[in-house]
């Protein structure tokens, strides 16, 4: 089996995972400290998937981890099918999440008064995080999938 | 090569196709008539994405009547590698417009008196046709990625 660069066990694959859960933890913060996020449905959507993408990516890290440094290969078919199918679900959830987001902010931002010119400038760091989140969760997406006939 | 429904140049082919043109017109349709959407960011999104799946799709319908109908087949790796391409690209575009449109939505719904009860279910029903198309532009993507290898 030759080593593609970004597939699950790889380095390459260490940094996307840590990348994707560093900026799902970053969008999360962004969105729930101090704000009252739970009266707008797409930001309580964000959350959830956010809440859904970093123990995920965590785990995912924890594999590569174990097969990078331990040298224990991790990758079965089955395994591989399973991470290919949760990473693209994942992946749409996430996309759909923050343009959700963006548009919710982008209308609060366009009508004035419902939220102020710091408030708003979370939810825009927030959306703006949970979409590098998604572009680093489709990379590895699209990387094991690539990876998945030759297993 | 074998014949994958679903694959360029079958009538499963031509089907989904021609679903995603219609529900491209009916969501376009729902979010136009007499509607000032140029107000909402999302909104305008959503009628610019449409307004390409409706050419993209109807373009490749007529090359699917072409192959099903005429029998010329249309396979050249190139020609695929491009639908694959322009496939995938529109299918995210569309999610990303849906999930926007449905977050204004239910935002503008929730504050009350922004849509009157009418105004607010065209853009719902407008939000429900996009998703729809973008399953099935999903669908499209999905078999054609599968096809390409063997091509």
């Amino acid at each position: 089996m030759e080593e593609l660069p970004g597939a699950l066990g790889t380095s390459a694959s260490l940094a996307l995972r840590l990348g994707q859960a560093i900026f799902a933890v970053a969008s999360l913060l962004f969105m729930c400290l101090e704000v009252e996020f739970y009266s707008y449905t797409a930001f309580c959507f964000l959350v959830t998937i956010m809440g859904l993408i970093i123990p995920w990516s965590l785990t995912l890290a924890v594999v590569d981890v174990f097969s990078v440094f331990i040298k224990r290969p991790a990758r079965q078919p089955g395994m591989l099918s399973i991470v290919v199918i949760g990473d693209w679900v994942l992946s749409f959830l996430s996309l759909a999440a923050s343009c959700s987001t963006a548009g919710v902010t982008s209308l609060l931002l366009a009508s004035g008064g419902f939220c102020g010119g710091k408030l708003c400038t979370r939810y825009r760091l927030s959306a703006a995080m949970a979409f590098l989140s998604w572009f680093l969760s489709l990379t590895s997406a699209l990387f094991n999938l690539w990876l998945l006939p030759s297993v």
